[in-house]
């Protein structure tokens, strides 16, 4: 039972009845990736160690290890469970993380850090503002003991792409480690260890891979995987032991969700058939592009200002207009086939639209469209948001 | 594309050239239960939050909790992230645990205590031998300092049914708490509140209700939900949190694994639809009774005496003729369309056949007729075991 919509560009469109997902993950996915979880396999098997160790080796062909310096290693659970199992696993109990925090997912960081009971420092930038690289500079030159820094590489809750280039360099000069949580940018923006340095980095099988959710994985140093051995507050985190297991067995040490692996391995096949990272992320820069044009000529803003856009998911302030709703606007546009998502700003009222997933700027125009219909609906003259909306944002830096 | 073979029963077999796992999870899943997993949800999304409320008061409905004193927590993850989040959660940094051990997942919860750094001590039967109520209660007279016991429901590794409710009664006639490892029992073998005493317990998706692998769930007393408050040493893992934020939005804490959430449901709803509990167990009980006397049949003796043998799993010796070899005889085994699995006794040889999953004591029939052809094609003459086997076994008291 498929849509009336005919495919484009060999696009199927999601099943009749079926919205798309406008959210960073779980997001809409190829029918091919999910008819790949039609059968039943064991994970002791053969066949299944077989696309564990295609899957890890897919995943490593996307950072360009030209030295073959990295592993990588799956773990069960979700996105949060690797950014986890990645500080308890590579952070010493004696060591001491920065913390670069400018969203929810930043501050998750520094909650897990507490969770941990290891130093950090925490660099607050509020909802938005990046970290840069001077900032980061001095707050290390000012704290020897700090031993690591974690960035995150697209703040998913507000949609920038923070400047892990610099942020690396700031701390490879003053021979901190760094790690990356890339969870919403890996497989769409470079992150090849030849142009920036880190040591590990997590993202998971629901983002830009297109896979379902249900695990992450993490890409490290081998040295740091060794050196990890001993150091995880977590039976089920910890990394070395999962490295370690699978290079002895090829298996996962715990069960693993082998319909989702298989699933994950039919998109990292898609995936590399676009033609990879610059393929992938040049599709959705242009879904953002149509999408936050379209937008733009409603009359709505975007939080951020085109340099620090990412072409992960963007943030619209809430128009001013009391007509608008946001809990009617959602409605409203589910019913038109497109689930948008929630704003995460603590400020001002916002929500949020994903570019990411199984679709191209024809349906990005399709959106816009929708929005348009839903706004006319509600009665919203005007999409413009409130004053204090775009003083906020005057606040950012070119 | 579908096998040959008849439906029996309404039971479709898997897919042509799909071996059926008759392994103790992942196993062979309904046709139905994958066919869910064609589409994709949004984790924030009304619909995806009735599928968590319908899924969590399923699984509650299950144990009989006439007065409501329970509730449920999905776990992303696998099973052992489940006991690990039990542990965790519920026992207090200055508590003290008894960890009964008669297999590998005994022992795993006693290392999972070890990198809680939380006290424990730990009675380890071996292999198979069941810890029994007099001698729980007797190392709870012994240590004071003891506040919870965690015994394992089945012991897949050997397929040992434990007796819990001898260990409950043991536990709570000195006042202490059972935390009850249930994976690969539960929704087969009852656990109901009214009849066995217990805090807590946890099982996974991909056990007794025949989902797909990558979440786990708790169901506990309420009251232990709400003291489990700031005890958890991890963040991905505090079931109190994921608790709290469950009751208070609907929403998994993290992303969940939505495909696999919506393969899980109806799975409930085929569990229900066969009779619940009972029914589950009957059928699981059929298709070992059919298993184990037919392979006795052939000279293969069981590792347990009938009245410890599950309905889950079952471990087989094996033969001593010195043309036996696991690894061929699990080839063989699959060419002919059955997946077994390895055993993990660790004194003797032996291999383990499952009892659970999508399939009924005709399937069985076909075990044994294709475990009779492999041994053949072996030139194996007996399928008996060495004497140092049965001489293991004569020390399983009745
Ligand atoms: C940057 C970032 N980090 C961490 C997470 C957490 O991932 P999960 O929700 O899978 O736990 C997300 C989820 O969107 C994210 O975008
Ligand atoms: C009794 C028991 N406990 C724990 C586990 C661990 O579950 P998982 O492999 O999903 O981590 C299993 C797995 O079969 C089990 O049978």
């Amino acid at each position: 039972m498929r849509s009336e919509f005919s495919p484009v560009e060999g696009f199927d469109p999601p099943a009749l009845g079926e919205p798309y997902l406008l959210t960073p993950g779980p997001l809409t996915t190829a029918y091919t990736v999910k008819q790949a979880m039609l059968r039943d396999w064991g994970s002791w098997d053969g066949d299944f160690r077989s696309m564990t160790a295609d899957l890890r080796r897919r995943l490593l062909a996307l950072i360009g290890d030209a030295k073959g310096e990295y592993d990588c290693v799956p773990i069960q659970g979700s996105g949060s469970f690797c950014v986890e199992a990645m500080l308890g696993s590579f952070v010493p109990k004696d060591g001491k993380v920065l913390v670069l925090a400018n969203g929810a997912y930043g501050l998750r960081a520094a909650q897990t850090m507490q969770y941990l009971g290891r130093a950090f420092t925490l660099i607050d930038k509020g909802d938005y503002l990046p970290p840069r690289g001077d900032e980061v500079g001095a707050a290390l030159d000012a704290d020897p003991a700090i031993t690591h820094v974690i960035a995150i590489h697209c703040e998913t809750s507000s949609g920038i792409l923070n400047p892990v280039a610099e942020i690396s360099e700031a701390a490879y000069a003053r021979g901190r480690k760094l790690l990356v949580d890339s969870m919403s940018a890996f497989g769409a923006i470079p992150l090849e260890v030849g142009k920036i340095r880190y040591e590990a980095m997590v993202s998971s099988a629901n983002k830009c891979i297109e896979g379902v959710p249900g695990f992450g994985f993490v890409i490290a140093k081998k040295n740091e995987l060794e050196k990890a051995k001993g150091n995880s507050h977590s039976l089920s985190l910890d990394i070395h032991a999962q490295w370690a297991a699978m290079e002895k067995t090829g298996q996962w040490r715990f069960t693993p969700p082998t319909h989702v692996v298989a699933a994950f391995l039919e998109a990292l096949r898609m995936h590399e058939a676009e033609g990879g990272v610059a393929a992938r992320g040049a599709r959705y820069m242009k879904n953002r592009n149509v999408m936050v044009e379209g937008m733009r000529k409603l009359g709505f803003e975007t939080l951020l200002s085109d340099r620090w856009l990412s072409p992960i998911i963007v943030t619209f302030f809430c128009p001013s207009d009391s007509n608008f709703v946001f809990e009617r606007f959602y409605e409203l546009m589910k019913d038109k086939g497109f689930i948008i998502y929630p704003g995460k700003l603590t400020v001002i009222d916002s929500f949020r639209v994903g570019c990411i997933g199984r679709m191209d700027e024809h349906v990005m125009h399709r959106v816009v469209e929708a929005a348009r219909q839903s706004l006319a609906e509600m009665g919203v003259a005007s999409a413009a948001p409130p004053q204090a909306a775009l003083a906020q944002r005057a606040k950012l830096a070119a």
